[in-house]
């Protein structure tokens, strides 16, 4: 029989998951997220189900990898795939978006466990490819 | 020979290229970069480059495998590796940050290019996960 | 209601399939099968099942990717992973079997399609890495 | 100075690899070879090059990914490729030969440490895909 100080203790800690779960839920349809928002939720997803045990850099690797299975695997026998895909139905198109949601969270989940901002490293990437592939002068005679 | 007019054409097109670069380079070290904020860098680089044409689906994927296989590279003779990298060396986790990099640019570029909202299909992903995999409850007896 | 010509035609039918499948067990206990063989079945087996159309050299690679996802998926959780696999048990080793040869099929087939004799330039690249990287003279003084 | 026994310690080695390699261009040129006659070679190649203590599971795996990576780069931005490779020279061709050969000696080489005998999983994974996906009939009415 439980006690009502366990009863208690357990409705605080359903209150609290409920409030969370709130939380992500205006999160999902906030708009604009930052790779360190991401980053920082999925550190604590970990941390909440003692995953980090999990998560060394090769683990982390092999299981973006494995991601990136799932999604090759929705664009295997299609032929080529026109922008915007038209011909794909809602069902299919939603799935698209879990599996290349699954290899960015891997993506993200392994620079932290490897110690890289990856929001950083991706922006200046994007200057140094400016550098390499200079756009042809826009104002140029 | 050139004209005046030519000249202050190029001279300006100089000018919006500086300008332009100095931009980039500021983003550079913002700090926190968001999703959408990618996706508009790579959309404006690709529009500048005329590089629009090659940016199918497919060949975005398998563009994104391509820099899979370099990350691979990076930790295929290693043996385990310890979170944090202790043990490499400066340029190594530079060149990390790069493929990584290379990684998150594709997968946003293919995301975009498929009209998937990235950031708001990873969120809602978060959320999924969390209902499939329910924390223990933080304050339970 | 089957005249009796139909039931011959399907009796024989059953009988070609029953050869055929025996064949196949035959081969499954063959020792050693060549990329030649192998590639044969392949061959037979999509026209067979009028399948054909769909193997394009691009199809065939995400399909292959794919596969390779499934393996990785076999290895991920696993941190560094002793030869021999002396801690896995029957089923995942057979499972392994299993994606190791879904990850060859398609290779196999790929090479076909795009008319390239794998065995061949197996070979051949044997031979050149040996040169890239040549042994230390075994009887050297 | 070299002795004439060194000397002669010297050639019967020279001797040995140049025989060695005209053992293997004779293969190079000798058909059809079997999936064990490779892990054959490259068991050898590794033990000749004391690179056995490298050849751990998982870093053959992401050897085999990073290889997956430039097959991968050959076909990113080519669109819809069209099977024997019509548009694609002799250059691309032969690289398009290493890259699958790659792959495929990293197969052979990680299924040989897993202890898998990959020849009789792939014949064994046709039976299976045969039972799964039945072929039309042949002589149906």
């Amino acid at each position: 029989m439980e006690t009502e100080g366990e009863i208690e203790k357990k409705e605080a800690a359903m209150a609290a998951e409920e409030e969370e779960k709130e939380e992500e839920e205006e999160a999902a349809v906030a708009g604009d997220v930052s790779l360190q928002e991401l980053s920082k939720k999925l550190n604590d997803f970990a941390k909440e189900r003692d995953w980090e045990q999990y998560h060394s850099p090769r683990n982390l690797l092999l299981a973006m990898i494995a991601e990136v299975g799932e999604l090759s695997e929705l664009f295997m026998w299609k032929g080529e795939v026109r922008k915007g895909l038209a011909d794909w139905d809602e069902a299919e198109k939603e799935h698209l978006g879990e599996e290349l949601s699954d290899v960015l969270l891997y993506l993200i989940r392994l620079s932290d466990i490897c110690g890289v901002d990856l929001g950083d490293a991706a922006t200046r990437k994007i200057v140094k490819n400016a550098v390499k592939y200079p756009a042809p002068s826009k104002g140029g005679a």
